[in-house]
């Protein structure tokens, strides 16, 4: 099947993938007086004088709205906001698929930081939560802090968070099939942008000691004082052996390689440098950063990539419909980093000890199980957070 | 029934009134691939390469932003951009029942007139149409008119010309009705906020020639220099003959009294002071300017309310679902003046000849045959302005 083509047919004929529908009957006077008009003005007025009754009345707390600039958009760059419309109305239509969430596209004109962050403030009362979207590093960092500051429902950049989360989730279980432990293993993450920075957060909260991240200038280090704010920050919580090199020099004699980069960048002789029984996360897309087959015949053990066409999918769709879902359902007014732990555990879990091996870490993007794994873990990390 | 309660129970049962939904299906691999990564690349790289195609593969050409910042809701005030989701998601339904269009409230947590143009004008690439709701005046004026000129889709603030497309469909067949000519009458309008400025413009440009506007301070008059600049705006376009006085002395001799304005304002002497015939549209919600029975006591021959009570309901319903729906067909860049003449007619035209008495002056909210017969009348307006 030619996605491609397919796509473009889709897309046209429907008009767009995503419509507006109407929980409630409009079929005579007194629907019109209760759904609108007069009656309309009573729970305007509760929640004039309440304001949390705006979850009672209104659809605000099912409803997210998915933001983006389009200056990061799939593989394709900096596209803008008309042309990465396509993109969020995909996103909200599997909020809706995967977790029965409202999620309305906003597409942006501008790509100014501050008003990014004026703007999603100031259209935040319609909306139970914000997912970020498709917006570059190192913009979406600060986008996404400063935001969440100013409001007091969830701010989650799903290509930094998402990622981190299904990427963890992968770990837990690759390293459980390779019989090795969280706290000996050593990771090095290709990749310093948005999802790069993200995943080797995650991967230190659930307890991974020894991280170097490679970037196109080679491996991050803190002494080497030509690092961007961004880059400096991810050097200081990585790389404690002060190492300096090429990818080449950093793969070799490690547990995992996480790929967030580009195509081809790992070859086959770097595959048979790395420890034993190597494990391979090589997400770039569409085309990964080694094959899946290349890197089994170097010795790799466990491969996983972002394609629905080779085993081990990392896909974003297991995580963010059921981390809203559960923080919609607690009305968690951001998504800590102990939310997101229990999101990748809940994830990583959806595998029985019985089922997992070295072609299946991970759940299919069509198991419908996940989401409501993940909202319950999701819920309850919050409620204990806000109980200590 | 008490639409109040029954509107609060309406309310919390559904926990608001809109959803989104999804117009493609998601069964599996193929379909994911179709609607999201990695076929959506291709509909995104269309659209960046020629911006017009958005209205091919995205939801954009059928979409309308509702927003307000909640600073004249109904009768209730300024109550902020929360407590006015539940009228604004009210209009939504209605845009759906009554027109099939897919309409987002947007509720603002900003007042300040610069920051929502900014926002509207930076959240466009999304909507086909802009849907300015309950904002109040004379902020609203300037709102529009500068958002109209920093976009190119519709900007419309229906407070305002869809309360004058309706007045004008009914001033049109009220004459009909005494038998009196569009260009000799005698018009009073009483209160000069949006809807009255609106309404006045309009009727100015269906051929009336002699209007005079009253508010909480008299009779607007050019000569009288503390008036603000929107009210001179409108001092200056009626009143010739530069009468000064209240409310009784503007409606002696007045053929149509149209009162946005107030509960109780007009009574049954003033109502017997204005011309043979008089036509009284009575527009104060909830309650009246003057209750119909009374005024059809003092002599009124045809009256009309915004109630649906009483009969000759003037309902901006009859107009918005149709006025977009024209609009987004031929992809308008604006509402023109001829669009709003049209839609005026179409919505009066909706009455034949033989149905139209004193009771009957304007089509039922609930006649689906409105919003299809203004949706034309609106297209062909906006084609034949293209083409001079």
């Amino acid at each position: 099947m030619d996605y491609y083509k397919e796509s473009l047919k889709l897309h046209a004929e429907h008009k767009g993938k995503i419509a507006v529908s109407s929980k409630v009957p409009l079929n005579n006077k007194d629907d019109l007086s209760t759904a609108y008009t007069p009656g309309v003005a009573e729970p305007c007025k509760e929640i004039h004088k309440d304001p949390k009754q705006v979850y009672t009345y209104t659809s605000k707390g099912n409803t997210v709205a998915v933001i983006s600039d389009g200056s990061a958009v799939l593989g394709l760059g900096n596209i803008g906001g008309k042309a990465a419309i396509p993109v969020m109305e995909g996103k909200a239509v599997l909020f809706k698929s995967f977790a029965d969430i409202d999620a309305i596209p906003i597409c942006l004109e501008t790509q100014d930081t501050e008003e990014i962050i004026n703007i999603a403030k100031n259209i935040s009362p319609t909306f139970g939560g914000i997912n970020l979207e498709d917006i570059s590093a190192p913009r979406c960092f600060e986008i996404e802090r400063r935001l969440q500051e100013l409001v007091d429902i969830p701010v989650f950049h799903d290509d930094q968070h998402g990622t981190a989360i299904i990427v963890s989730a992968a770990v837990i279980n690759a390293l459980k099939v390779v019989n090795k432990n969280i706290s000996d293993v050593k990771i090095v993450v290709n990749g310093a942008g948005s999802a790069g920075n993200a995943i080797v957060n995650m991967l230190l909260s659930i307890g991974v000691k020894n991280i170097i991240v490679c970037d196109r200038a080679g491996i991050l280090c803190r002494e080497d004082n030509t690092l961007s704010p961004h880059m400096m920050a991810l050097a200081e919580v990585t790389n404690k052996e002060l190492l300096r090199g090429n990818l080449e020099d950093a793969v070799k004699g490690r547990d995992l390689f996480i790929g967030v980069s580009a195509p081809k960048v790992l070859t086959e002789k770097m595959v048979s440098s790395m420890a034993k029984d190597p494990v391979i996360f090589a997400m770039a897309n569409p085309e990964p950063e080694i094959m899946p087959d290349l890197a089994k015949k170097a010795g790799a053990r466990v491969v996983g990539t972002g394609r629905s066409d080779f085993p081990n999918q990392i896909n974003n769709v297991l995580a963010f419909p059921g981390v809203f879902k559960g923080a919609l359902k607690v009305r968690a007014k951001r998504i800590t980093e102990a939310m997101k732990v229990a999101a990748a555990y809940a994830v990583a879990n959806v595998i029985k000890e019985d089922d997992l091996n070295e072609d299946n870490i991970i759940p299919s993007p069509f198991n419908r199980n996940v989401a409501e794994k993940v909202a319950e873990a999701v819920g309850k990390a919050w409620e204990e957070e806000v109980r200590k």
